[in-house]
Parts: C-alpha cells; structure tokens; sequence
C-alpha cells in the first residue's frame, strides 16, 4: 500500500489516495484518528462508474463517518475508472442497456454475466484492502461496510469475517447465486430501498431482504428514484453503523 | 373534558386522566409546558385491548415524546377496557380468531366486519378528543397521530387536516375501503412493519405502503414478531415525529 498524496479537508479530515498494486483508492481519517487512538473503518462501496465520477458523494460520506469518529476507505471497481477495461463486462452491460431499453425483461443470463465477474474479482480486492488497512496503526475495528454493488456487499459479509455490520443499498440486480448465499449472512444488515427505484426490481429486492440470514435487519424503504435517497436515511445509515461499530 | 387527577411521574411529566363524555382518556404533558410554552402534541393510537392493560406501553410512550418537548394523549376505543362492551365488535373478533385458529384465510367480510366499525365510531371520538386537547392553553400545534389499529391512523390521515404527520403500525387487517383511502393520505409517513408478524398479513401491508398518497413516506421493516419491534425503531419512529412536528 503506497500513499500517493495527502491533504486536510477544511473539516480536519485526512484526504490519502492510494495504491494497492494496480489498484488506486482513497483513505480518510479523522481529524482525531492517532496511532494512540485507532479509529473504527466503514469501507465505502459505490457503483462500478469510476472513483473520479463518484468522488463527490463518496468524500460527503467519509465526512459524515468521520464526524461520527469512523475512518473510511474505498477502492476503484475492476474495470472501472483508470483502471483497464473490461470487455466482457462492458459487453454484459450493453446487453442490459439494451434489454431495458427495448422494455424487455432482464432474463437470468444477462444479470449473472455482469454482475457475477465484478463481484468474483471485486470482493477479494477488497479483502487485500482490508489487510492493508487494519495494518495502519491509526485504523482499528471493527469494520463495517456500506452502500455500492449489493452482491459485493453480501459476498463480502458472508466471506470476510472482519467485516461486522453492514448498510447495503438495494439498487441493482442480483443474480440467484448471490440470492442463496444471502442465506449465510448473519451480520446485522441496514438495507435501503428506493420504492421507486428505475434500476432495480422491487419485488427482487424485498425477496433478498426477506433470504438475508441475520437476526437483526432492518429495511427503510423510501420514495423517488435511484439517486433520490433523502437525506434523513443516509442519517438513519449512519445511525446504524455507529451504533454497531462502537 | 374533565380531568379526574394528576400525578407527576418521576421525570416530572404530568399524568392527568381524563373523560370526555364517556370515553376516558390520559394526558401527558411535558415538565417544561406551560400556557407560555404550548407543547405540540402526540395522539397515541393503540390496539383495542383496554387502556389499563396497554398502560406500561402507553406511558413509556409519553415519557419518550415527552423528552422530546412533546404533550401526548390517548383515548379508550370503543368497545375496549371499562367502556359499554360491543357485541357485534366481539362477535367479527370471534369470527376472526376461529378462522385464524383453524388455518383458513381470512375473507374480506371478516376483516371489514372487524374493523370498519370501529374505524367509524373511533375516528369521530378522536377528533372530538382533538377539539378539547387543543383548547387546553399547555397544548399547541403541530398535531402527530402515532400508532395503534393502522386502519384508524389512515383514516384519521384523511378526514383530519389538523394532523400533519403520523406514525402507523402495519399490525392489523386491512379492509379494502381503507386500502382505497390510502390514496388520499398526503401527509408524511413513517410506517412500522414486524417482518414476521403472525397477525398481520406482510403482502397486504407492502401494498398499503405502496397505496398512500404521500410524497415523504418511509417503511422501515424488522426482524421479529407482533409485538416484538426493537427499541432503535421506536427511537427511529421519534426522530421523525420530533423532525416533522418542531
């Protein structure tokens, strides 16, 4: 893990962008966070659109952690950003672009060929990060991870042990894979639906909701579209992280 | 309105029952009311088991709004605790426990037969306990109904334009007519739903979310039987009284 900058948000929080071999990412921590007094790490997932693209709503969410007193940290999807194509998934999301375009239903297939690959390479992606990370004297745990792909959020409860509650934000399709092992996760989960959401089937996600294998999960559904989260739930999000990771 | 005596609990809340007419009722009011600082008000809705058996849940109830500044107050429903008894009430609640008990689905009929009376005789009384409450120079606007049969909370939504905000328990059968009002309900909603709830039919209350009007409503779903909702949701359902009632 290299650290490629460094810079002080007007808030106090550490701004780092890194990299971990190929992979570039981002490291915030806050203004409080010393090796004397490690802070917990919430590992912020996002959208396979590129971290330059997300990085907007990804720094007013590690501000958000960080007042609570959480470091977080994210990394760039395979495939995504400056990082090098990848024409098989870039061919899978052609097909759903023009699937739904053409008001087809989006069959079995097409879902498992995009959002299967992401999640075999992307989860042990973020397990490397993970070792980098705790290794930082200045972040302890326990770790909890939040929001982007869905499947990557379960698989990732479900094989990494390190990772203790999670928020997952039900905004894409999921394949029947990743359905079943929804059943092995037993993390408390904080899952957000938007009712209305233009991307994501809402049956399909009340159905994963409902698979989920831990005790404690709660469902806040919401009205408007995919990027109309209001506010008051990214505030309830963070209510359920703090409460779980302190 | 006739108060009958007053207590001050512990944290220095007043507890003063109270009748109108007939029907007995209790009010709470917050150390900190006075005519010179009018509380806004919380009318606490419950199932119609009595309000001596529903006492303990109530007054933890009252106690929470009333650390958040607000007066709140509840009614005997008709029918319940020391009021006339309702024969033809008691009779569909027979209907229903019969067919519950030996498996069978419960029909429309049951369900209307059930609830709409109460429906009809409950929401009038609730206004007229309004009317009074709102006369007392401790108690101001803004006015949340939180709680209790949800068909009585949807339609008191409607009917009632000075409640601008509600809570409402997706724990009770559904007839169709309140399904159809649903549509007319405009004001924010926060609806609570027990995942696993035996008395309560979860495709019917996803679509009564589905059905309200409002342009702000939220559903947060949990883990866990009738009446086992978990103490972070009641803390989530009085954020958003406390956000949309200041």
């Amino acid at each position: 893990m290299r650290f490629t900058s460094e810079q002080r948000l007007d808030d106090g929080v550490c701004e780092r962008p890194f990299t971990i071999g190929e992979i570039p990412g981002i490291l915030w921590t806050p203004a409080s966070a010393s090796p004397s007094a490690s802070a917990p790490l919430i590992l912020l997932g996002h959208p396979p659109l590129g971290l330059q693209r997300m990085y907007p709503r990804l720094v007013a969410r590690a501000r958000r952690a960080a007042a609570d007193g959480f470091a977080s940290a994210t990394i760039e999807l395979p495939g995504s950003g400056d990082r090098p194509r990848w024409p098989a998934v870039e061919q899978a999301r052609a097909d759903l672009r023009r699937t739904m375009s053409a008001g087809r239903r989006v069959g079995d297939e097409v879902v498992d060929a995009l959002v299967l690959p992401l999640v075999e390479r992307a989860v042990p992606e973020w397990q490397t990060a993970l070792d980098a990370l705790l290794s930082l004297p200045e972040i302890g745990g326990p770790v909890g991870y939040s929001g982007g792909v869905i499947s990557i959020g379960v698989r990732l409860a479900v094989v990494e042990p390190r990772v203790s509650a999670a928020v997952l934000f039900a905004g894409s399709f999921v394949p029947r894979a990743i359905l079943e092992q929804a059943r092995r996760v037993t993390i408390p989960l904080h899952v957000l639906l938007q009712w209305d959401d233009e991307a994501n089937d809402r049956q399909s996600a009340l159905d994963l909701f409902d698979a989920f294998g831990s005790q404690e999960k709660t469902l806040h559904a919401n009205m408007g579209g995919h990027t109309g989260v209001p506010e008051f739930a990214g505030e309830a999000a963070a209510g359920f992280l703090a409460r779980h990771l302190k």
